[in-house]
Parts: C-alpha cells; structure tokens; sequence
C-alpha cells in the first residue's frame, strides 16, 4: 500500500474564507456540487440504473465518498494511484478503467484486489490478460474483469463482437480471472453538441457494446455488467437497455466543455448540472488601461480545449493566457475591469486536467472554507 | 515556514532503472544535464555577466543546489512556494520575480526576508509597495526591491522611463524599503525565430530597461543590478552593457519550443543545450494497425504550445492528444509503429509546465536512477 501523509488534515479550513485563501485556488461551491450529486443519483435512481462515477474527474476520496453516500455501486479509476487512494479511503467497487501492462503496477493491482471490497480491472489486450494472470498466480487472489471494448474511440480496448468474445475465451482459459461484462467509453459521443446528434451518436456506439455483451453471454460467459457512458450521455446511455452502469464524471463540477453541448430540454447550454468549480485568482497588475494580469495561467487551469475560462460575474471580460504563471483580461467595448487586489473566480474549460494542478479543493459554504479537501490520488505513488 | 515532508527521501532510487519506473514519469539525464549547467556557467563567467536562474522551470531545490554551485548568484522564483523551498534549501539571493498582493503571502516573504540570505523582491505597482511598507514595518525587516519594468510583455511592471522613476521615488518614501535596481523580462523576445531577429527585439526591449536603470541612478538611487533575459536570448543579454545578470531557466532541460528558435551559430536548431528532460510512457494499446496509445495525455505532457511531443529514438512517430490520460501515436508511412509495453521517452514541447505536472524528477546515469529530487516548490503551501 501506498504511505502518504494527510495532505491537508493539518490545516485548520476555519482560519481561511474566499478572501484569504491563497491564490491560485481551486474552490467548490458545496451547495452547487451537493446539487450535482443528488440531481446524477435521482436520475440513475429513477432510471433504474446504477452508477460507478469516474474518480479521474476528482482524484480526490471525499467526494468519491459522497458519491458512494449518494447511491453509487463503486468508483471508476484511471491510474493505479487512484485506485489505491480509493482503496485506502475505504471506498468498495473500484473499477480500473485504463490498461496497465508494467508489472510493477498489476503486482499493486492484485493487492488492491485482496485488500479492497469488490475490485475490478478493465483488459482489452492478450497481453495485459498474460500479466495479470500470471501476478493473479503469484498473489493467490481470483480476479474479476470486464472486457475492455472499443466502440469508436481508438486508444483503448479490444474491438466489439467476435474479437471481444475471443479476448473473453483466452481470459477464462486462465483460472484466477473471471469475465464478468464489458465495459466502453464513448468519448467522441460525450461532447457532440447538440441532443439528438449526440444520443445518435451515443446509441450507435452503445449498441455495439450492448451487442457484444449479449454475444459474451450467449458464449457461456456471466456477462452481468456493461459499464459506460459520460456525464454529457448520461440520460440517454441510461435508456440504452443492456448498459447496466454509468461512469459519470464530470458532473460533480461541470465545465465549459460541458455546458455548451446543450441540454435535453435546455436549449444551447447544458444546464442538468452547475458549475460548481472554480478557480480563485488575484488580480496582481493594473499598468495597462486597456487590460490587467491575473495569477493563473497554464499552471493554473487547463486551456488545451477550445474554450476559455470565464470570470464569473463578471460577464465582459476575455481571459487569455499570459504565459505559465498569468492570465491576461481585457475587456469588451465599454466594461469595466476589475482593479489590482480584486479576487476572481473562474469557471473552467475542462474540470479533469484543472483540478490535476491543484493539491487541495477549498470545499466552501458560500464565502467560507468548510473543509479542505486533499486530491489525494494526484500524487505519485510512494512505494517503495 | 512551510513543513513539508520529504516527498522522495523514503524511496530507495537503487530500486528504480529506465525499465521498471512507473509510467507516465519524468526523467532527467544526468549527463546533458550537467552540460547545460556548466555551458550557462561557462558563458556568463566569459561574457563577465552575473547568472540568478528562474526556478519557475523546475520548482525543484535538488536543481537550485547544482547551478548556484556551478556559479548562479541565487536563483529567481515566481510564486511564494518557490521561495520558501528555496530558502528553506538554504539558497542564497532569492529573487521573487512575480507581483503579489495578498497580505498574506506578503508577509510570508517578509519571513522569507528575515531568514534568508540576500533575499529581495520584485515590484511594479504603487499597491504592492504600500502593502510591502506595511508588512516591513511589521516585521522590522529592511526589504531590497527591484523596480519590475515593463518592455513590452504587457503583464507584470511599470512602464519604463518616467513612471518607473516615480515608482522607485515612492518606493523610497517608505524607511524600510530601497531600491536596488530593475528586472525586466522580454517573453516576447525569447521565442523570436532567427538569431538576427531575436537580438533585434532583445535589444530593442533591454534597451528601455538599461535607459530605466541610468535614470535611476542618475536620479540619486544606487541601481546597481538589472536582472533579465532568457535561455533565448541569454548570448544577446550578455552582450548588453548595462545587464548585471541573467534570469535565465530552461536551458537546464531544453524543449521543443527553445530547439526551433534557432542557434547563432547552429542553423535552424538551437543546440546551445541539450534535451536533458523527456517523460518515460508506456505504450498501453495496439489494437489497431495504424495506432497505438501511450499512458501519457494532458495530465503527463503540456500541449498548449504549438508543437507536439517528440519520441526519442523514433524519428518516424506522430504524438497526438487522446485525452486527458492517452497520447496516440501514429507512424509516417512505412515506419514501424512500437508494441504493446514499450517504454517510449517524450522530449516535451515546454519544459515549465510539464514538470510542473509531477512530484519527482528520476535522475538517470544513463538506464540507471541515481537520485529521486523532490520537485518540493509544486506543491500548494502548508502555511497554517
């Protein structure tokens, strides 16, 4: 297991409030991602479905407790540090979605097996099926697997159909591993604007998943889950029948990427789910009538996507980067920018790459810190 | 003072070779390392110049150490992080090249102050000065200053000439405060493409801030030091009469960006300084023929420039973002594409942000790694 200190537990969240946290922060509005969380369980609630939310999102347990709290089955990983943050944090269900092929990490892979409630890995590659079969020997521990399928996205898993049913056999030709469904991520129906252009998107990818499972089971093999989907899907893969979960992310804090796919009902902005991340910011220089600097740039919010980040309340200025360490705002014909000292808070392009940059989320009641909250599984891994 | 707890010195590096480091990693070559250090400190010490390198870089005291023992006269940090892991590394001449505003961090550096050697800051605005008065007052510390001017980056400093005298006269209203001089960072010069071109917009922009510093001092101010430049301009910088010392930071890993602006004297590629840093990958998928995908996307290599990682070794492979968490990579025709569980290392296209990325630099003696340095500055403050 991994040894890391409590990140933040020696800080005391009573002595900071939005006005003197230190900035770059990253904040959440508890009342907005409390919201959230409820708004995802009703609905998979409702559409009898469960859900696995995405920890890459977050990387952080006490959210992914929350989201346990609030119905979910498990917790969806990425890398192995998050697995075993979510591990040591007690969470049951983690899911490994992302192949691993090092042996060290697969080796941490079956001690979280033994020592978690209910781990599973996702495998699309004979290979990745080798090694864990092999290290599965060596612990002495059975494994449950979903069979990775690739239904569109290209980067990971096996293809659907006859390829997936043939990845299966060789996996239950070994007997610590056991299949036990599939699972698929549609990355490029997630953000299709538009409703109907992304549940079409959505449905046709899925149904390729939805038709690999039946074939699993039709083979012989206890195809029970087929895990998938996004938070920008997430009402329609929950009508797909045959998808059994959903690895929801994003939805916790929204973001730009997000909101401007539109909603079911909404219109142009997707407004299931509010923005309760942001990013804090002090302006620190005014020399320029007709711009000022803020202290975050590409060390503070992601802007590889194609938004930029926006100042809320302030609905005139224009955040470009500056650089590593700044942001440059102007403002449009006739808006007021705000004065050296002046605090900002930005709502962000993209949540996952964002919050990767922080350590810590100052988790507020309206002005004031009621926790803090370390991103735990940021971290690299101390084993030794 | 900060308490951070030794991030790496639990690991036992001998455990650890270019084979079984966990993926995505970042590695430093020990060897073009060393090189880069000592051409920096070769040049200055010909060109008679004084060097105080950017930590913004590399966030990381182990690095600090190594160039003021190669001769760096301090080393410049752009956040209040950066200074107190240099400080409590015992550095001497740290410089805060960054604006601040918040009370708090402000007297954070005046702690700094007290207890480091040669510590000052950089300032160019009337706000900062009041708050820094102040905040010397309290901590009855006297506080060195250089006047931050503004050459044509339009993100940090005053304008320079006049305004800039009048900020060192109002600088020096307050007992506790002295100015000793000007820093000016050309950003918009460094990048220029072309020797010629690059020493014309260098030179035109220094040549505001060598005209501030005369007006200094012949306005009564002992401005003995102006501190800029680049690792793109550092052999134009040390030509300037008037310049005292460099600022530079990436030389010590060199990116993509840096190769391209071209050399004086190497043509198109600028090969001053070696590529000491990559990012060790995985590849993690090979499902299909044209394809394959590495453990390394946003969260492992910055992209927000305009060029893309470059595998080393494999002169025929195009990188492309796949997310947050893959990179794909696909050959040129004819070349061979890598096979599931390949370790590929990615030069980066920007150094500072990428590092900025991990916790831990693997110091490699070719496959072998010899130290683990803590990259200490990137994390977010203890401060209680």
């Amino acid at each position: 297991m991994t040894t890391q200190e409590p990140l933040c537990a020696d800080i005391d969240p009573t002595k900071f409030n939005k006005a003197n946290v230190p900035t770059p922060a990253l904040l959440l509005d508890l009342d907005l991602f409390e919201s959230n969380v409820k708004t995802m369980a009703d609905h998979c609630q409702g559409a009898g479905v469960n859900f696995r939310p995405h920890a890459k999102t977050h990387k952080c347990p006490d959210i992914a407790k929350r989201q346990i709290a609030a119905g979910a089955i498990g917790i969806c990983c990425a890398t192995i540090q998050e697995a075993e943050a979510m591990v040591a944090a007690g969470i049951p269900g983690v899911l490994l979605t992302s192949p691993i092929v090092e042996p060290v990490k697969i080796a941490r892979m079956m001690s979280l097996v033994q020592h978690g409630q209910r781990v599973l890995l996702a495998v699309g590659h004979t290979r990745e099926v080798e090694l864990l079969a092999a290290a599965a020997e060596t612990a002495n521990v059975n494994v449950d697997l979903l069979v990775d399928v690739d239904i569109g996205d290209r980067r990971t898993g096996v293809l659907p159909g006859q390829p997936a049913v043939e990845l299966a056999q060789f996996i239950e030709k070994h007997k610590r591993l056991r299949v036990c469904g599939v699972q698929s991520y549609a990355g490029h129906a997630s953000h299709v604007v538009g409703f109907e252009a992304r549940e079409k998107a959505s449905r046709d990818a899925m149904a390729k998943s939805v038709e690999t499972r039946e074939l699993l089971n039709k083979a012989g093999f206890d195809a029970r889950i087929l895990s998938g989907g996004s938070t920008g899907t997430y009402n329609i893969d929950s009508e797909i029948r045959g998808v059994t979960e959903l690895q929801v992310g994003s939805y916790v804090f929204m973001d730009i990427d997000y909101r401007v796919i539109g909603g079911k009902t909404s219109g142009q902005n997707y407004t299931d789910f509010q923005h309760s991340l942001t990013v804090l910011t002090t302006v620190v220089n005014a020399t320029h009538a007709d711009r000022v600097s803020v202290d975050a740039g590409t060390k503070a919010i992601d802007t590889t996507t194609s938004f930029k980040p926006e100042a809320k309340g302030w609905s005139n200025l224009i955040y470009n980067r500056g650089g590593d360490e700044f942001g440059i705002l102007t403002a449009e014909p006739g808006a007021k920018l705000p004065q050296i000292g002046d605090r900002l808070e930005f709502i962000v392009p993209h949540c996952d790459p964002t919050t990767y940059l922080y350590d810590r989320i100052y988790a507020m009641r309206g002005e004031k810190v009621e926790a803090i909250w370390p991103i735990a599984a940021r971290r690299e891994e101390t084993k030794r």
